[in-house]
């Protein structure tokens, strides 16, 4: 950590290196900004505020109508739900059995989901699936939580559960208003596009993502129901980081290692973002050609320079800020590297 | 087609976008280079001259020692294990079976292999294998084919089987000259690395990838030997498109509907390669940030700029020259196209 070097002048972005041999032989560029409760920006590079799709990267956002409302409480969610409805997960089978179950207590099937199948993330999960002759269902795609808590909300507001991922469904409704006053934007007429898993996702500026994420780590302006929401699925995500995405996972790591003091939560086309409750900050990463290795390593360098990382938990973290490369073989062929200016 | 358009002007490199929504989502920057077997160069953009690593793109290149040295007539090898020899495959069964075939006719095994295991590229090749209760082998990686090339050159040379990956082997410094005459540059010193295979991989200029590719296309300048085992490569590669990528893949996809006007390969790292015999060109593409999907909407956007798909063709490649992006329900969400200054 070198807390001395300034932000890059000229804003242009952080470069993150791919090392093959003695070559850089690819290069990533990201865009990114470290927002406080207040809108400040702490540290920013690149073009920080361009619209971008936070995918899979809100999730923590997009579970606070299932805590808010009251839906998380009468259907006795625990830290681990709570962290799956913010997950992207690998649909190993611990996840996928805690979907069904979910689901099961809120008078609900998988049938409901309005996701499509995806294969597990891992090997292993994949070839046990396979082996015991069995396909992907919608409980594994990596958004399976996320639409658990979308249909729980539903159910608990008295909305109807089909159709919940259309744009005109008060599910989404709802949450589009809960977006635009974390991120502090209007989102009337942005750009919008359909996710992977078939909801709506809007774009709004990199820098007001991390605003939206800095409220979340530093609630104390917000109402009390909100408030009390935003510390309980940090508190869960932290808690339940398997959850959250699964083995080997970037976000599970860097929460199993330095628990309590990041949530971090990854998200499609190289976004990253992160909330820092000791320092009450929020962040968020976008690799100019959505690259999520590029967004990884460049999010360990951001958690570098706010000192969550520290010699304790330093070497838990090392292979994953800067992770080698390996081939086939298992020899190690290269390393992914934060460029000398992304070091901050 | 828009032929008039020249090189942009600055030396930038070309844009390839990922649009989700309205919105351009994720943006690559991809250099290249066009080069006739004279060295011309016709067409280049963006850092034509930086060293890259070609990585699998130039396996038909290598693929020349196994012909030229006679190994491939004395084993009978056909068009179908040439295609191989400069694949990478999905490590569908057809390919596995093909390969373990030619291992068989060679007198060695697949424990003759020296690249590590590697999972089937398919969804449904996956899926067959581990539902067999079967798991991956060395013949299942990409490079198999290969990597059998270098074991039957080694042995019809009569060299030692046993350590041919490694950089100080007789048939990798074969391999080396090869690259050599064919590229026009001189490798001794240069930057070099390990490829996911377990061979070295060198780097060179963009340029001077295209002209190696230039002169397989036009070899009429070489050595009777060797010109003879490009026109065989080439043609091998064309008649047998899907030995040398696999099911629903670009290069596969590209040579199929093109019959024997090109010949195209991929590598890791964003690299396309390709020869346009009626044209007597080599072209070599690099995304900066190594992505695969780029460089491959790149490479369309140069075989539209040749003539190489013409309308009889184009329907066919609009999939792979302009991909849709698909969400897991089978939803379009966006696509991939060519930015406006890659509209050749």
């Amino acid at each position: 950590m070198s807390p001395e070097i300034p932000i890059p002048e000229d804003g242009s972005p952080i470069e993150i290196d791919v090392w093959r041999g003695n070559l850089i032989e690819s290069r990533h560029r990201v865009h990114g900004a470290v927002v406080d409760a207040h809108g400040g920006v702490v540290l920013a590079f690149g073009d920080y505020n361009a619209p971008i799709y936070g995918r899979s990267a809100i999730k923590p956002l997009l579970a606070l109508l299932l805590v808010e409302s009251g839906a998380a409480d009468r259907y006795n969610l625990t830290d681990r739900e709570i962290a799956l409805a913010s997950a992207s997960h690998s649909g190993e089978p611990g996840h996928v059995d805690a979907v069904k179950s979910w689901l099961g207590g809120v008078g609900l099937t998988i049938d409901d989901l309005e996701c499509g199948p995806q294969a597990p993330g891992t090997e292993a999960a994949l070839r046990e699936m396979y082996a015991a002759g069995a396909m992907p269902t919608r409980a594994h795609n990596n958004c399976s939580g996320k639409h658990s808590g979308f249909l729980t909300a539903a159910r608990h507001l008295g909305f109807p559960t089909k159709g919940y991922i259309q744009y005109e469904h008060p599910v989404q409704q709802r949450l589009l208003g809960i977006l635009e006053q974390m991120s502090g934007t209007e989102l009337t007429g942005v750009p919008r596009g359909i996710d992977g898993c078939g909801i709506p996702t809007i774009a709004f500026p990199i820098a007001n993502h991390a605003f939206a994420m800095a409220q979340m780590a530093d609630p104390h302006h917000l109402p009390e129901a909100r408030a009390a929401a935003c510390h309980r699925i940090l508190r869960a995500m932290t808690r339940e980081p398997w959850y959250v995405a699964g083995t080997g996972r970037f976000c599970t790591k860097v929460m199993e290692a330095a628990i309590g003091k990041v949530a971090v939560k990854g998200g499609a086309e190289g976004v990253q973002m992160g909330a820092l409750p000791e320092h009450g900050l929020g962040i968020c990463l976008k690799a100019a050609d959505g690259a999520g290795r590029a967004a990884e390593v460049a999010m360990g360098a951001v958690l570098r320079r706010f000192g969550v990382v520290d010699d304790s938990v330093a070497p838990q973290l090392g292979s994953v800020f800067e992770p080698e490369i390996r081939n086939w073989a298992g020899t190690v062929t290269g390393r992914i590297a934060p460029g000398s200016e992304a070091r901050f």
